[in-house]
């Protein structure tokens, strides 16, 4: 690979744009919890997609490796430049570039973020749904199949993106799907790119799919004497077709540390938290309704708030999960799983995974948008030599019990490279043959983001 | 192409479910409204996913065709054998293998028709929205991405499958997808065979989502002063987030057909029908809502119904929409346009097409799943020489007027060999050879349904 070629002829095409600055190389040589091994050789910040198009062919001539770069939230090694090359951070491209309020739909370069974007959108009166817990790009977001805790109603970055344009391993540029609603013409292109990883291609501009913010939201949440109640409520609620907007769990460990950290007038037990968008008539009775099917279920105190500082504080504290369960245990490190499993295996997913962390001698929360059957179990380990790796065996573990429960290894963080190992267990040999035959028919030289999504 | 050898191979495995009749050969060899031109050399009714993998094996190493035939109801040409070989029957694959109450999920081989599969979900309180005109097959429907009348709320095909297993072209049985509500890991497999039209595999076992049966279901009919009125209040209702379960529109040419028809105390103009799902005072409130911004464009007779009774009627008519104009124009084809475009473009779009059928001197009704920006303009030609050309060439016209405002050729009836001539200015040429090196990936020796979806 003539890393240094290419790097040499980029200089021309980026000038001062493309650093191989040590601070930044090793910035960009990781996500969120993980340790940087490898560095990229220079880092490039594109402003267009004609630019990254041309790169893209040099790269491709020269057989240098290319690994797209958002905001590096992502939580499963995906960013990390394993055979080096050149880290690609579109964050530089960051326009708005339409909003078309009688269509809800609008248009974003790669590099907007979530939450820049719907403090853009707030005048519109518009609200783009799809939440990760970070402030991670809308890039970012397409590439790991993202999504969060309003999915379960507004579904995920999937179910939101109407169109892309992507660079493909060769430079080309291709613009995929549209602005229309649905179409039936063509293989969905745009659904092949959402998910890969920056290993198909760079998406540079995306088409969204908008919504009116609701005219009343409200929110409530409910104790349980046990996490099977609260299961089995969600399932109930799910199947009257209530629409939630979210509905999360959290286990008593979870709760015990967020209400020490948020200083919620709460019990430690297990609990849900919904949110209800609609007509304020709307939200009440999905309250009510809701209320209702809790209390049936061992619900102890359904406590409901359409107060806008009430809402917030419940939510926030969601939100603050993960840094309530670090600051219960300084010193610790935090790990967290993602495996999905069908709602009505959930309860014995969790029991499961609860087991094996007393059994590890570990400590961990449980958070889960339980609405999809999609959980986290938060592992706390000390910082000892051996720490990190029994988080890393124990999540092994629970990755295999929701794979034996008819789950996923990820519901929504990615494959990246440490979900690699259990494709195989997922989707069998013929699935993962037809996805790397895909991947050497788009990207022949491997040159994007080359040791992800598939072990070598 | 050793069609003959593949016959002979395949008479072991099928014995006479391996057909050479005229007749059989003749109903294999054109969908609804198509003549047959060619005719496959045999017809195939496997019962198992085995049995086509074998069979593809075999029709891999001779090289003959073979084009998937689920009900046979679509409508650009799509089961046309044009190269002749084995015309594959789906229909014995007919069993539903799973219901899930739970989970709201379920199971069903491909041949398994949509109102089959609704009658026996009926008993579970469960439903299945994606609803074409026709009674196709769902290995059909996700073959051509196709949606109805609920789409608006429920979406597509796209939306409600969470897994396939599949036959490749060279007889690689592949599991797609889970039965997960969403999953992060590896390339979208499912969506990518959505829309295939039988190019890229046979599916044979469809992974489903299903819905309750909503508690209370409200209908109601408004006709308006005029066309562009009708469409504000559909913008207005989408941007108010009213979740309408349906809204379709009739303009005051198939009102005409549809009042004779169905005997309709109504008005023949532009009309917007209604359907709302939810709780009974949810349902009303969508309505009242529904009125008021109706009122405020022109609407001058919203009429509402709950009752069974009432409902049925109005919705029956709007299914028969198509054999009304049909009865109104005796000894007239009848061929339907199937455009859609950014709802702002709606009007717009329906105005060009009235004018061109005005100047094309043919007759028209127009109908729209107009929440999606969907219409179809029923072409009506007289049954002379050049009848069919004509409405031929009106349909290009008004699929061309569609591209120009931002929209798809196809909405829901997907490419065939009708729209294959607008693959490239709908898609561009980078897109249309990243959709042709995946074809040639997944299937190099072009077995698969050839002569569909591109030009040669
Ligand atoms: C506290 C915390 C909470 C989180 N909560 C959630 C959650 O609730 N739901 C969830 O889904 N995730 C969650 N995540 C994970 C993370 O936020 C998501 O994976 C997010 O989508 C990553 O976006 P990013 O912009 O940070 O991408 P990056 O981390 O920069 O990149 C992620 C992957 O996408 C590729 N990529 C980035 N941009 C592009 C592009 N333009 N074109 C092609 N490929 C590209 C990269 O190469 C890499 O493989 C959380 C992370 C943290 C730290
Ligand atoms: C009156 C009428 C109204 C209609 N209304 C609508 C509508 O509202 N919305 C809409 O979307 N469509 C509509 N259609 C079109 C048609 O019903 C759809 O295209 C339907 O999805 C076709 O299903 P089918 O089972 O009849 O498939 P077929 O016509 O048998 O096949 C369609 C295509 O799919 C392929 N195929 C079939 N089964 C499989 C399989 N198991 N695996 C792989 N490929 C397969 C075939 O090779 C062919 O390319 C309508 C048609 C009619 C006649």
């Amino acid at each position: 690979m003539e890393t240094s070629a290419t790097i040499a002829a980029a200089r021309s095409l980026f000038g001062d744009r493309l650093s191989l600055n040590q601070t930044i190389r090793e910035t960009h040589a990781h996500g969120e919890a993980n340790a940087a091994n490898t560095l990229p050789d220079a880092v490039i910040f594109p402003e267009t997609t004609g630019e990254i198009s041309q790169l893209l062919a040099l790269c491709h001539a020269n057989r240098t490796p290319v690994t797209p770069f958002g905001a590096g939230t992502s939580l499963e090694g995906h960013v990390t430049p394993v055979a080096g090359g050149i880290s690609l951070d579109l964050t530089r491209m960051n326009r708005i570039l339409a909003v078309n309020d009688a269509d809800l739909d609008g248009r974003v370069e790669a590099g907007v973020t979530r939450k820049q974007l719907n403090t853009y959108l707030r005048d519109h009166g518009l609200f783009f749904p799809v939440d990760p817990g970070a402030d991670c790009t809308i890039g970012g977001m397409c590439a790991t199949r993202a999504s969060g805790t309003n999915a379960v109603r507004y579904g995920t970055i999937r179910d939101n993106v109407l169109g892309l344009r992507a660079v493909l391993a060769d430079g080309t540029i291709v613009d995929t799907g549209g602005r229309v609603r649905k179409s039936a013409t063509g293989y969905d292109l745009t659904r092949l790119l959402i998910g890969s990883e920056g290993t198909l291609g760079i998406i540079t501009e995306i088409q969204l799919r908008l919504y009116g913010i609701p005219e009343a939201i409200g929110a409530a949440v409910c104790g349980f004497a046990t996490e099977r109640g609260a299961i089995d409520a969600v399932i109930e609620i799910m199947q009257t077709g209530i629409p939630v907007a979210r509905i999360e769990y959290a286990d008593p460990d979870q709760m015990a540390v967020s209400i020490a950290y948020s200083k919620l007038d709460l019990i430690a037990q297990p609990t849900l938290l919904f949110e209800f968008h609609g007509t304020a008539r709307g939200v009440a009775e999905q309250a009510a309704m809701a209320e209702a099917i809790t209390a049936a279920h061992g619900g102890q105190s359904f406590a409901f708030a359409t107060e806008t500082e009430a809402r917030n504080k419940l939510w926030q504290a969601r939100h603050d999960a993960y840094w309530a369960a670090r600051a219960a245990f300084p010193g610790h490190g935090a790990f967290s799983t993602d495996t999905i499993v069908p709602i009505s295996n959930l309860a014995e997913a969790m029991e499961q995974a609860r087991e094996s962390v007393t059994a590890s001698g570990l400590r961990a929360c449980i958070v889960g948008h339980v609405g999809d059957g999609n959980f986290h179990v938060l592992i706390l380990y000390p910082d000892t030599a051996d720490g990190a790796a029994r988080a890393w065996a124990l999540d092994r573990e629970i990755v295999g019990q929701a794979l034996d429960l008819g789950g996923a290894a990820s519901g929504e963080h990615g494959v990246g490279i440490g979900k690699r190992e259990f494709m195989m267990r997922e989707h069998g040999a013929s699935a993962l043959a037809m996805m790397r035959s895909i991947k050497s028919a788009l990207d022949p030289r491997g040159i994007l983001n080359p040791g992800k999504m598939f072990l070598d």
